[in-house]
């Protein structure tokens, strides 16, 4: 396995071109776009229209002359595809956790009566102190059972269970169709957290009888840091859920300004407060990445990643979790005792992961620009990171904040 | 009243070198920044910077390398002087409605027992909303009396007070200092919305024993449309609050990824998901407008000029609310049958203020860039709609969205 092999396989890449639509500084190798997604090269100016051209020039006007007041709408429309669902099924707005309430809170809400909500073992930490956040706020009980044992653990007394679809760490694929099957069957509702999966799998959330679910707008969507996150509602469910907090915007006749809360039909009862509209607009130049890309592509593309990486890598480090890549996302974690000081020397060398607790260094595969070469050349890093132990080196084992 | 007599105004006024930090189209009366604050001259810079410089070059390392995960709390330090609070009492981050929710669902659990939410007639819309919505959730009695009465109905069965300072429409400026007295001496906790009032009166959290508010970034803050809010929790209670929902950055050790989550001490706690780093970066060039800036200057000449406007409108058409500025904010309700059309007609020559239902043109005057000319073109502009019923054409009567 040799650059030129990576380089052979770039050549050939039926997604290589996606790759010019993205600002990636030279001589970096980006395998983080899991964390934090790369700058399109669309964004910076269509940030600066809506800044100088729309806000500078139109003021409150905008809202009207330039749509701001449906952009939530349009950029869920772009997401449609990626994710496999109906645009009128999508909405952007708020963080993953607020997006995770907001169903949870409805969800919960249409299951009066029952007491339990279900989650799995080592779910995203952010989603558990939600779900935990939640349950004693209204005094259920909250169980946490493994993967294996979720389908299974779905009851009569279940309201909701909520699992992340790609697990952080060990990047297992949950089977969607299998629980969302169980789920139904128990009379319960699934919220999905797709963070780790949208814009880097090929979901097909009605495919696989998705009803409830929530995701991140900054990590393989390209919405930059701490972009909008986004909820997905199916339609036969939308106008029985009444999702917490309720806000104006969700209001059936928001300008109205009436005393009383009436819901919006649809998707546009779970909009609560005004989004920031210039990160939409960053959010939507993100998306705009994919346009006439099919997701089938971009996943054989990160299976095909991950599989030259781990042949490139060889035996020399253990992989945490399977080793089907069809059960998988499209990242993987390594593992060893020194994982934080190997991912700061790669880092040195320019090859960019994140480093998660406690001995794992994490590498994302974003089939839109990262290239086969990349997959080489952070490889070839971490076997002279090993071989010639830098991360010994004191500069290297200074804890710091990594996100 | 003349426009030469507006422009000596202006000649004088000690802050009219601030309309310098904005960017205000040529020609244009805004009397809207009490909706949506105009652009100022620094945010686009600003954001380049932050989208091209720092996302597009360093990606997920600018997270500690240009500190994005302390912008919060670094935009809060600007918002500490123009609020009157201590940087550490103040977070920047979500919607003004989640921001509600969160305070007001960290003040019933706080007062856990107490059966009743107060709230007051009038209030904004989107605040009775959400705090309809969470009554509901926790089985909780939401009571609104008249502002008047508020401070004699606080009991000991209310666990929380929620009010606006400042009115949407009549401008009312509510007593702070009195109702948070009363709200102490029978054990309640107060969560004021500043929305009208911060960045337009001279406010005094502390001086006022403020002890829980929130706020919007768009409207006085000219954080841009849709900008993130902001809370403020005083620092003797921030540890004794647990707010929903929860999330991964209110975490004592957000980065350690724990099973259990485990609050931060002060502020941090109230942070949930990720904010979006670009919105903050505009919110932040937005309050830097207020550098060197006295909030009592800010005061007096929102006063000075919401004076002078009336003066020029004369007694054309009546104001709606108290006579007395010293009890108001900075924006004042013009009543007319015709409200809607007639402020149609006013955007049509350029002199764009909003209509709020069910009758009222409301104008908001914008201490650092409006100048008593914007006034008097206002007046003189409302004049002549009125005699010569320009309202009565058809097309200022199609109803649009106006937010």
């Amino acid at each position: 396995m040799t650059l030129d092999d990576a380089r052979a396989r770039d050549r050939v890449d039926p997604l290589a071109f996606a790759r010019d639509r993205f600002s990636i500084p030279e001589g970096l190798t980006y395998l983080d776009g899991n964390s934090l997604g790369a700058l399109p090269r669309a964004t910076a100016e269509r940030v600066d229209t809506l800044v100088l051209d729309q806000w500078g020039k139109d003021l409150i006007a905008g809202w009207n002359d330039h749509g701001w007041i449906d952009l939530p709408k349009r950029v869920a429309a772009r997401l449609a595809p990626i994710v496999g669902a109906n645009a009128d099924e999508l909405l952007v707005a708020d963080s993953t956790s607020v997006c995770l309430f907001k169903l949870l809170s409805a969800a919960v809400a249409a299951r009066q009566g029952r007491s339990e909500i279900l989650t799995v073992e080592g779910n995203f930490p952010s989603d558990r102190y939600v779900v935990r956040g939640l349950a004693d706020m209204l005094g259920l009980n909250l169980r946490t059972v493994a993967l294996a044992d979720l389908a299974e653990a779905i009851g009569k007394n279940t309201a909701a269970v909520t699992l992340t679809h790609v697990d952080y760490r060990s990047g297992v694929r949950a089977d969607m169709a299998a629980i969302n099957a169980a789920a139904r069957t128990a009379g319960a509702l699934a919220v999905w957290d797709l963070s780790h999966s949208a814009g880097a799998v090929a979901l097909g959330l009605h495919r696989d009888g998705c009803e409830l679910a929530v995701g991140c707008g900054y990590k393989y969507l390209n919405g930059g840091p701490g972009a909008p996150a986004f909820l997905y509602v199916a339609s036969h469910l939308q106008d029985a859920l009444h999702p917490q907090p309720q806000g104006w915007l969700g209001h059936a006749d928001p300008f109205a300004f009436a005393d009383h809360y009436r819901p919006a039909d649809g998707i546009a009862r779970f909009i609560t407060g005004t989004p920031s509209v210039i990160a939409l607009a960053a959010l939507d130049a993100g998306l705009a990445a994919f346009e006439g890309i099919a997701m089938a592509d971009v996943e054989a593309k990160a299976q095909a990643l991950v599989r030259f990486f781990l042949d490139a890598v060889g035996d020399a480090l253990p992989l945490h979790g399977p080793t089907d890549l069809g059960e998988r996302g499209s990242h993987v974690c390594l593992v060893h005792d020194e994982a934080y000081a190997i991912m700061q020397a790669l880092i040195a060398r320019g090859v960019v992961g994140d480093f998660r607790q406690p001995n794992l260094m994490r590498f994302g595969f974003t089939p839109l620009y990262t290239r086969y070469e990349d997959c080489w050349r952070a490889a070839d890093a971490l076997r002279q990171v090993l071989d010639k132990r830098e991360y010994d080196e004191p500069r290297f084992r200074d804890l710091k904040a990594v996100t």
